[in-house]
């Protein structure tokens, strides 16, 4: 079978919308951003409130998810979705997610599809162990088509200036720790969908329901073992758009070589069968939701994710080849997303 | 003419919007909530970072408004809608803004198009004092129409424990002072879309003109009258969807009585050749942008925002009516929104 569809073969430029970023940083360039901490990654901004104390914000959707869940009328978890996807860039920076704020546009609102939608908003809230504190609830006849809707969702966390995750401290030979995700979560659904296209009924469903499970929320291990093995965790990468190469933005200077990856979820096998391998990588969290890079304590920190039902291990290690993912078995090497 | 057009009538129903934001308020209650800090309004939502120091949170979108950007093409502007939208929430708790993230999802990215909103937001920024320090940017075929898009905002800001506008020191008798606005600003376009529907080609052009007047943002005059009359003001409410009832979100125990209206513009006359009154003041500004409650130097105040070029004055009275906006010349009264 031909390996040909590509994100960007699925109406998803992702080349055009990084340099639109760039584009954006660099108009929006102001003399107040000096006084921001630099955290690893991006993640989240942090702005300072004293010395010593700094809240860190993050703002994410969840993408064309929302459409699957749509067409299968399925609206309990996208919003867990939701709320996974800001309070896992939280940790990333070390910061401990607390409030959340959600925008919920609508064509027209239909009571049984927005209740859905705000429980598993709530829901995944509660697993990240923030609150939802605000929001707003738009009607747009005319933009949205029937029972359509998006989602944006905006979060707050404490951080000290301590425990900031800065990522300056990765360096090669650490290890890196990979913790499993829980499907797709939120990213490369327009690619996914795509596929699904193409698929005979009966497997399409099936598809379907996997593609739907909700993001993984990695909250309270992270805290847990940030609290107990904060000397060793040097940076924290949350696995979302640009696949593995997410790993990459926590320091320029550095790359990674996996050697022993965590199982392929079937999700991926089956979108697989039409996407290139490297395509895969660049897109998807491939069974790998978030990476935690330590200098030491690394089986103690698995066993935390463990505990809390996350599958983890050592998947391989940090190298000197900066800004380059190598992959046991595999010709490509990703580069840096803007690379 | 006939005047039967209302919020409900275009599409738009406030009474389910508000039952529901009402359930979801319900079940997202959890013990955390009881740590934020109450303001008046609910303009915001308020982190105590520590005994003296709070975050302020909002979020919010434009509403319609960019359906009309998008039909004439004139993406400019917009962005300060969704900065002024956010910033003018903050200051009614009396919280200086200091950050913004934006939310913007797109079918397909245009660059011509994406940088022209982005500069709007940038320099809604800089008149609101914040800066753009993050945001996404998600590209979502199948959700949005060619050349159709969302945005929300997300922007905190901080505030003192001391500083906090709670609404408690409202009381009958203290003046009420109203600000001019610039417009329509980003609430009720659905209804004036439906009106604009049922002119001629040359007066439409000229109305959609007129409708694309960016929001005002008062951050500059407010944080210069907060600093300098900070005992003579009680509350501050920004008037959007909801029109004036706006104003009873202060403090349930009071009401208003408006003598001296500002001047209503324009705008607001032609609409309401299509809608009768009472929906019009429930819906729209209708000239009046900010409110702003003191007990004294009400004159000072206004000269301080007219210095900013904002004509301002007082046109009513706090009463003791709780819940009950009247209105010099009209029968009808404004009760509370949930009323």
């Amino acid at each position: 079978m031909a390996k040909k569809e590509t994100y960007a073969s699925a109406g998803v430029n992702v080349g055009q919308a990084e340099l639109f970023v760039e584009r954006l940083k660099g108009r929006s360039r102001r003399s107040g951003h000096q006084n921001l901490w630099k955290a690893a990654g991006g993640y989240a901004c942090i702005y300072p409130v004293s010395e010593d104390v700094g809240m860190a914000f993050t703002t994410d959707g969840v993408g064309t998810k929302l459409l699957l869940a749509i067409e299968e009328s399925r609206f309990e978890t996208i919003g867990i979705d939701l709320a996974a996807m800001c309070a896992n860039d939280l940790i990333c920076v070390g910061a401990r997610p607390a409030l959340f704020l959600d925008y919920f546009a609508v064509g027209k609102l239909d009571d049984n599809q927005s209740d859905a939608i705000i429980e598993g908003i709530v829901q995944g809230c509660d697993l990240a162990g923030m609150i939802l504190a605000g929001g707003e609830t738009a009607e747009m006849p005319g933009l949205y088509a029937d029972r359509h809707f998006d989602l944006a969702g905006f979060a707050a966390g404490q951080v000290s200036r301590q425990s900031l995750l800065t990522g300056e401290a990765i360096g090669a030979g650490q290890k890196v720790i990979g913790v499993a995700s829980s499907g797709i979560h939120a990213n490369g659904l327009s690619l996914a969908r795509r596929i699904l296209a193409k698929l005979t009924d009966s497997s399409a469903q099936e598809m379907r329901h996997g593609l739907l499970e909700p993001t993984a929320i990695y909250v309270k291990p992270v805290l847990e073992t940030l609290q107990t093995y904060a000397n060793s965790i040097s940076g924290i990468a949350h696995i979302t758009g640009g696949g593995w190469r997410n790993t990459l933005r926590l320091n320029p200077k550095v790359g990674l070589e996996i050697t022993a990856p965590l199982p392929v979820s079937p999700i991926f096998q089956s979108i697989g069968s039409h996407v290139e391998e490297e395509e895969m990588y660049k897109t998807f969290n491939m069974g790998m939701g978030l990476v935690v890079i330590a200098s030491s304590s690394e089986e103690e920190i698995c066993e935390v994710f463990r505990k809390h039902g996350f599958d983890s291990k050592v998947v391989g290690e940090v190298t000197d080849e900066a800004g380059v993912v190598r992959i046991t078995g595999f010709d490509f090497t990703l580069k840096d997303k803007t690379a």
